[in-house]
């Protein structure tokens, strides 16, 4: 595929400095583009590497010199990238319309211009909005509500009555829905609380792979619209997470936490049940979050503190033997110092 | 749905003070119910939301002036708001017999009433009990045995030889009797030793969502009787967990890890290799164990300490900061009073 | 099966002292070897069970006086008891040929005795090697290359253009190739940045149940020969892991990290983006590395330090409450002093 750099600068809202008819055959960092391929300059620390590319073209802030091919002028170059490597990139793999090895109960409803690969089960009543794309081994449970363009890769599960909105991508293994982990006990045993809620989706959410995402046990478990998770996360039964918040790797959020706009959760960080995280906060990675965070601020430890606060207090743990050996030094001149005055 | 009063009282072997021919639609909190909902009060810190509550009835522990409609008066009424709750809940979803789309090797065993859905895999000699269900997508491997009314919910796999009890739940993308993860070093080169073991899981066990519980290098890894584990657990070869122990997600417990009954572990908890964990501990969340931990302890930390002293001492860590500043200080002091008595 | 003693001693490299015709039909640890069984000898903690032991035959470093019946003599026992094992393990089930109930590609290449179970999902122009097992529900994507013997296990996915070698074993529901957690902020809204990577895992590797190793944003995220990883792995994009490196359970390495060769990573790490560890590394479980390691060292702690030092320190935390009387007493016989002396 060859794309003219105008139409490249007309994508990303850009004005090219010098030949503007050059076809663009692809995208690659400064260091690896060749012929052909475009680039982008947007750190300063990468000066060398943009004195030296082999790129046939550069999207940069504002014009330079350390360059002498054609250049677009964009505001933001990191955000130019991401949508010049969208036109090149393959599009998502679909299987043509909806295969008979899959199982659809005949009570459900299909949009326009499914996908469905072999081997997905859709249950009783649910609904599959247009363009939808189901990879093999989905199980879709009885009345899921599922929005239009959305993605689910292999192998993902998601229970009844859940809703998913348009735009989602839910990655490979991830589990939506399963029961929340409650229970009563009744002497020594654990009786279980049934878990009767749902967990709902906003649109534009993306959940990595192998996520855990529990069923509300009344009313629902929510993610908010553009929220984004990384792998093997854990999202406990009636969370709520407010749009566009990031959660990391492995993180886990336990029961009825509610969470924030724009927060920024750690990898591993764990979130303590009931806590309530403002918006736009930050969470370093590894954190133990015990009590509520307000709008803000940036913490991390456990028990987690002002981010700064940790930074001086993390490293100073390493000098506890050093300062063992001074309380010991002190409490010897102290000793000396009061005999000589008796 | 609607259910007398009356026959609610006497699920929950409770006494109703006014009215016991109402009927009863469904259950909420006190904050959510609406007419024809029952609920309940277990907490005086609820007591604004019972004075306010639109329930029907409630279910309390002795009879209350708060509440002006008809009252079951129970011994534990969370516990009866779980039994209620169960009146009220659907069933697990069946799929209505054996899949003629599930491929089931003809040396097994299947007990009455099962319900098998499309995609499932059964190997041979395998034995799978009356009533239970195998949802999408599991993989039941030669030789297993699953006892009755056990449910196995979609993508899990259960390699050959393990053994599951009655009663049990397996979510989803759970993975039951992979190998052990051990090695012998031959110089650089790490050659695997055979996992000749298997997994027993007991009666009345629930396993959360995308577990991984390796089989045993020789005999087995044990999961006991009403042991409950919630999502992302990580449970290695050999090791024993007693009847009744909770295991909060993300948790993970190393090989040959001895575990008593009635223990709670937290969420991202790491025990080392070997360790025993007597009857009824408590391990606060996020802790890592690296050594055996006694009968009714309760420990947190990494390394672990008793958890009222680990309360203080976290506390205490973020004042390292002023720690130092204190001994500097005294330092300077100290080399002052000694000039002076020079 | 019963197998010779003499071919038992052929096998491991070893030199029977004693009657090499006995007839061996099993393994087993010193304390649970019975007649019939061999067992093996390799750690003096255990000379109590070896003078016990009903085993029929024993393998040792040296011969000892502690067992009278026949004894290998080898230079490695460990390693002996793993290749005798070996002997006696079940090989790995496999489906009899290609099941009809899968779904492959007419476009792929498959080789030579290659067992495919029902639902696996095979795509366009991919290429499986000779000997290679495939269990249920596995997803191949397009374009996928896998070597020759290598063993996939249930519900694993497999994404497009990924490249697996040569005696690789992937355990269930592992997810290789999902895309990469990368994203550009536009204002609130994360834009996804195009992950158009692979993954490429070299021969000899075994990846542990439910991993997630994403593909790279551009480039190969690289899994080198003989790396064994645990269950619940996570590798982000671009990472780079040396060969022979060992990865325990629950350890998350962020994007871009670079990990040398025959590495020890614990259970539960975090490894912060754009770090490098070198050579012959050890990571004690739980630590959290922010900062590059150089070859040979061996860290421990969140921030990591060396790991006598992590000794020392992390017994100290506990002390902390002590520290804070003891600066307190101090402060109080300093002012003390200091008043005296005016």
């Amino acid at each position: 595929m060859e794309i003219p750099l105008k139409k490249i600068a007309q994508a990303v809202g850009g004005k090219v400095i010098g030949d503007d008819r050059l076809g663009i055959t692809g995208i690659d960092s400064l260091d690896s583009a060749g012929p052909g391929s475009i680039s982008f300059f947007a750190d300063r620390r990468y000066k060398e590497s943009l004195s030296k590319t082999n790129a046939s073209a550069i999207m940069v802030r504002e014009q330079t010199e350390l360059y002498e091919g054609p250049q677009v002028v964009v505001p933001n170059p990191e955000l130019a990238y991401v949508r010049v490597a969208c036109l090149f990139a393959r599009p998502v793999p679909r299987f043509n319309g909806i295969s008979d090895r899959a199982s659809i109960h005949e009570s459900s409803r299909m949009g326009n211009n499914v996908s469905v690969y072999p081997y997905v089960y859709i249950g009783e009543d649910a609904v599959i909005g247009d363009d939808v794309v189901l990879f093999a081994g989905v199980f879709i449970g009885d009345r899921v509500k599922i929005g239009n363009r959305t993605v689910v890769y292999p192998n993902v599960s998601v229970f009844e009555d859940c809703v998913i909105g348009n735009n989602v991508i839910i990655h490979a293994g991830t589990v939506i829905g399963s029961d929340g982990f409650g229970f009563v006990q009744d002497g020594t045993t654990s009786v279980k609380i049934p878990q009767i809620g749902i967990v709902q989706i906003d649109d534009n959410v993306e959940i990595g792979a192998n996520n855990c995402i529990d069923r509300a046990a009344l009313g629902k478990t929510w993610i908010g619209k553009g929220v984004k998770t990384d792998n093997l996360v854990q999202v406990a039964h009636n969370v709520v997470i407010g749009e566009d918040t990031i959660v990391v790797a492995q993180a886990a959020i336990a029961g009825s936490v509610r969470i924030g706009r724009q927060v920024i959760i750690g990898g591993q960080v764990a979130i303590s049940d009931h806590v309530e995280i403002g918006d736009r906060v930050m969470i370093g990675s590894k954190s133990g979050i015990a009590k509520s965070v307000s709008s803000g601020e940036v913490v991390s430890g456990t028990p987690s503190m002002p981010h700064r606060l940790w930074l001086k207090t993390s490293g100073l743990i390493k000098r506890l033997p050093l300062f063992n050996e001074r309380l010991k030094h002190l409490e010897k001149k102290v000793e000396e110092l009061e005999k000589r005055l008796k």
